[in-house]
Formats: C-alpha cells, structure tokens, sequence
C-alpha cells in the first residue's frame, strides 16, 4: 500500500472511522492512480478499517481501472446494478462513515448513509487537501511537464504575434500548439490582453488588436496528467516608452524579490509583503490590486492563498504561483508569474521562460 | 416576471414550499439570463413564497449580473461577508426549503438548512429538468448558432485534412477553427478518428495518420452562450471500397429512417427501432452496439435518453441527438449525427452539414 493510502488509514484509525469512501475523481487519481471522470456514473475507492482498500468503478472504465489503479481489489457496476447495493454488500453497517462532504452532492451522500446504515458522517476533504499540498518528486516530474509544455506553446504562439493580430486569434493559435504539443486540456480559458485592457487581471480576449507601443499580456497553462501549469508573461509589442518600461521591470523586481524571500518557516505574509513593498517603493503600490500567488496542482487553485493577511508558515513540498502585478486602469498592465516548488532551504522555480522584458513584433 | 419563474412559483406552491433557492449556475441562467461561474463562491436565485424573487451573488460579479439578470433585486456578498448570515437575514425562519440536491454538496445544504431554520427539503431538480426539456424559439436561436459554428469549423478543419496529417493535428486545427469562429469552447474533447479505430464508440485521438482508402470520423460540437452543439460526420479519406461504401449507406439510411420516424407521441424506443431496423436489414445489425440519441442543450448529455427500452413519448420542443452508427471491430466505423428540434408533427433537422459520403483529401 502506498504512503498517502497509509496516512489516510492512519486518520480513519484516529478519527475512528469504521470506514471511508472517497468519490471525488482526483482524489481517486491521487491515491491509486488512476485518473478517469465517471461523469455522472459511481465511482468509489472505499476503506474499511483493517482491510485491504477497493475500488468501485462504471463496467465500461473496469479495462482501464485494471490498468491504472494500484489498488488493485476492483468491483465492476453495470449500467442496470446499483453500486450502493454493492457498498451495502461489501461492507455491511458502518457507524461512522468518512465522506468528501464538499464534494458529495446531497442525493449521493444520503444513498450511501442509508445502503450502509451509516449513524454519523465525517468529513474526509481537510486530510486529503492536506496532504496533496506536499507535492513529491514525482509529482513534481508531472508539473514540469505541463509547465514545460505551456512554455513551448507560448514560444511558438509569440512567435507568430504581430501588429494588427487580434487577442482571440492569439488565443486560438496558442491553444492550436498546447494541443498539437500534447496538452490534455488548456488549464483554463487562455488570457491575452492588449494595450489598456491588461490592466485587468481577469479580462476577456476579444477583438482587440495588437498595436506597436503597447503590452501584449499572456495567462495560460495546461492540465497532463490532472495537473495543471500556469505562467503569465508581458511582452512589449514594438518599442515602448520609458515608462512603461519602469512599470514593467518594477513588476519584474517584485517578482524576483518574492521569489527570494521564500522559505519553510517564512509567512506567506512576508511573501506576498516582499513583492508589495518593490512595488510599493516604486512608486505604484496603489496598482498592485492582488493578492501575490495561489496553490496549484490538482487544481489550479488550491491551498495556499498567498496574501498578506495569511500568517500561515510556508513549508517544503508546496508549489505555488508568484505573480505580481501593477495594473493603471485604463492604461497598462504588467504581470510575470512564475510556480515555485518549496525546497529545503528556498524554492526551486519550475518555470523558465526569459522574464527580462522581450519586444516582439518588429 | 418570466413564464420559467412562474412555473417555478406553481412548483413551490403545489409542494407548499416557504422558500426555493436555486444554485446551479446553468439554472440560474436559464431563469434569469445571467450566465456566470461563481467557482467556489456562493451564488442563488431565492424565491420565497409571495415575493419576488432575488439573486445573491458574489461581489465581482455584481455589474455582470445588474447587465444579465431579468431578476433586478440583486445581493451582493464581498469574500469576507458569509452567504448564509445574508440568506437568513431576508429569509428568515423557512420550514420547508426547496433546493437542487442533486448538485449541491453537503456542506453547503447544511449550512443553508442550519442558517434559515429549515425542518425538511425538497428536491427541485426535477422540475427545472421538465421545463429545460422543452425548447423555447430563442433556445433554438441560440443552439442554431452553436450548430453553425461547429458547422463552419468542420468545413474549414476538413478542408485541411490530407493523408499524412495525424488525428491529433485534425483535433487541434479544429478546435482553432472553433475559437477563431467565436465559440466559448468546445463542447468536449474533440473526436478525431481514422482507419480501424473508427470502430471505438469513444476512442481517443492519437498520432495515427490518415491513410487513403480509410474512413475518418469527426465528432465535435461547441459551446455558445451555454448551448452545445454535437455532430458527427464520417469522411472517405481518398476512394474507398464497394464494403465500406455500403457500410457508410446502411448509416445514412438508418439516420434519415429515425428522423422521418419521429414525431410527437411516438415513442423514444420506436426512434432508435427506426434506426436499428434499416442496419438489421442491412446486415449489420450486431455491430449498432450504442443507443440513437440523447437530449442536448444547456448539457451536452440531458433528458432524454433515446434507447430501445425507453417506453417514454417524444413530445413537441425536444432537442436530441440522431446518431446511429455501425462499428465493425479493428475494422472501420460509420456515425452520422444530427440534432433535431421536435415540431407539432416531427422534427426540424437544426444540423445541415452535408450527409452524403464526401471524400477529402484528393
């Protein structure tokens, strides 16, 4: 049995739970491997104290479960059987029950409190999100993936940019490449904003064209293998002025100096407070309208919230975005986001695309 | 107040509900207009018996639904005020409370139900099901214009299909084709198929080139202000073979045979019989291994079901799939797909993308 299976037993032992049944696909994926969307169909990895764990999975995904799962003890339901009849079946009356209550809707959760008998449920989602915080190198092998591959479709997508370009024609050619690179999915609905609309951090692309003098803004990333990769870079369409030159390399700097000031033991106070104050000293702390980074794996976003009011202490094993920006409303925008993963001492960061301000273009 | 409301309200009343609130986004838009994806933030549309009705939603997302929303009472919740302590405040004391619990999780339905006193609840999915499944002319406006797109996007993708070219490379150049259109998104992972694995329901595209003389199988659809559209076509990669031409025929006749055959009162089983009935007789019939359709708008996969166990009766505003299909294993497969709006006395075929055996490529 895998470390993560063992932890989650250690908190069925210490919560004195007689069993757990986890249902949300991720979760599945995260502690047998095997990834699938049963979409609206049964699936369950259930525990039960002192027995060996099983998996509960639609008939048409069995081939597939039988090649994916660690776990390998795999119950099959048909389209015509009930899989509630099945848990009530292999594990008679439970009293207290383990259950993703976040996730379950209200019809699952009570048909399983009632095949089972089930006196009282406890919410299993805090362990689980927990542990998924601390990233292992082989996760981390996953997330370089997608973060190498957002790269490559970013380098192929800039290339192709030029005045008169307009945002969703950029969009449909940087989704083209994550496709035709191998991408499962984009991570999210592509961001390119031009000119005044990048000072808004979540702007729609839309017809808008590229024009010489002005910012060109990408937010993307993609999903392998259900995990996610999420870079933005600013690109200067063309020369631009001095100005906007300071507002960039003031983001720039903020970015930098996050990323150095990261470390267990560190608040993501002080993280979030080490981009502000560049910022800040530069005259723009007024624009930078943020918080300083999020949680990203599973999910692209997930535990931490990197604020300055989150006195919470940074840990090895997270990965995390750090992105700071300054955004003139109705003027300019700049972002530079990066993911870092938190090592021993510092961070290692994942993504590697030049930040120094690149003009392209021309 | 609008007709979906007001039935709503007949809902609540006939069920002696105190109090409704909707939550599913798709629902809220299909009753008030306002499109939006909370995430992880709290949005509903409350109906209190004898009141009007009013919508909470959370702060960013106010000025979009003051723009959307046919409901004009609207709540705002910032991220440091709570839903709930909001729901109470207007509610009050409510005994009986009708919410969605098929969607809703089961931290959130307790919340609702401590918040607001509430002894019992009551499921009203099913009545939001009913009323979707009868499409209104500005639905079809709205999925035509989906249909269109995908329409469009496939005669440009398939323009550019040659042998040599990999499914995976056909998916991506699609699905450009679909974003450059103006599409919110595909519908779902493109399908892109060719020579044997044509015959996999399901398959996944991969990097197998097409090849002269073989079947390519395109199933895509697109997501327009909500609505998917769905379609199948299967192409002839250069000539092909007396076998797969008939292969291809028995289809189209079995597709134009379940669309002349349905009409209001007949049964959804005689539909996929009308279809199963033409591959019988054509010698196929062992190798139409999936039912004939499924109900399609604001999911791509809602009521109804169209099978031949299904004794329920087609009636007048329905929008379902027609997708019969022969699949002949490690061999060749064939699926033509259309959607078809039921009218007084049959259907309006929505899909006009050219069904007679096309070959691309040469």
């Amino acid at each position: 049995m895998n470390g993560r299976l063992q932890e989650l037993y250690s908190f069925l032992e210490s919560n004195e739970l007689d069993a757990m049944v986890i249902t949300q696909p991720k979760h599945i994926y995260y502690l047998t491997g095997f990834l699938n969307d049963p979409h609206e169909r049964f699936m369950g990895l259930v525990l039960r104290k002192g027995e060996e764990p099983f998996l509960v999975v639609p008939l048409l995904d069995l081939e597939r479960a039988q090649q994916g799962s660690s776990v390998t003890a795999i119950f099959a339901v048909s389209d015509t059987e009930d899989p509630y009849a099945l848990l009530q079946e292999k594990l008679q009356a439970v009293s207290r029950l383990g259950l993703e209550e976040e996730h379950l809707n209200v019809i699952r959760y009570r048909a399983m409190m009632a095949a089972l008998n089930a006196i009282e449920s406890v919410d299993v989602t805090k362990p689980l999100h927990a542990m998924r915080t601390r990233k292992s190198p082989e996760e981390i092998v996953v997330m370089k993936r997608a973060i190498h591959l957002i790269e490559q479709a970013l380098a192929a997508g800039v290339s192709h940019a030029k005045p008169g370009m307009s945002e969703i024609e950029l969009v449909a050619e940087l989704e083209y490449q994550m496709k035709k690179l191998g991408a499962d999915s984009p991570a999210f609905n592509t961001i390119v904003l031009s000119g005044e609309k990048t000072s808004q951090p979540h702007g729609i692309p839309g017809s808008r064209q590229l024009q010489t003098g002005e910012f060109l803004l990408i937010d993307a990333g993609v999903l392998v293998d259900g995990y996610h990769s999420d870079i933005t870079r600013t690109f200067a369409v063309g020369d631009i002025d001095e100005k906007l030159a300071d507002q960039y390399d003031s983001v720039l700097q903020a970015n930098l100096a996050a990323i150095a000031s990261t470390r267990p033991s560190c608040t993501f106070a002080s993280v979030d407070q080490a981009a502000r104050s560049v910022i800040a000293e530069r005259g723009y702390g007024e624009h930078f309208i943020t918080r300083v980074g999020h949680g990203l794996g599973l999910e692209l976003h997930e535990y931490p919230s990197v604020h300055g009011d989150n006195q919470d202490k940074v840990y090895e094993g997270l990965v995390f975005t750090i992105e700071p920006g300054i955004y003139i409303p109705q003027h300019a925008g700049v972002r530079i986001e990066d993911n870092v993963w938190v090592t021993k001492d510092g961070v290692e960061v994942l993504t590697s695309f030049p930040k120094e301000l690149t003009i392209i273009g021309r």
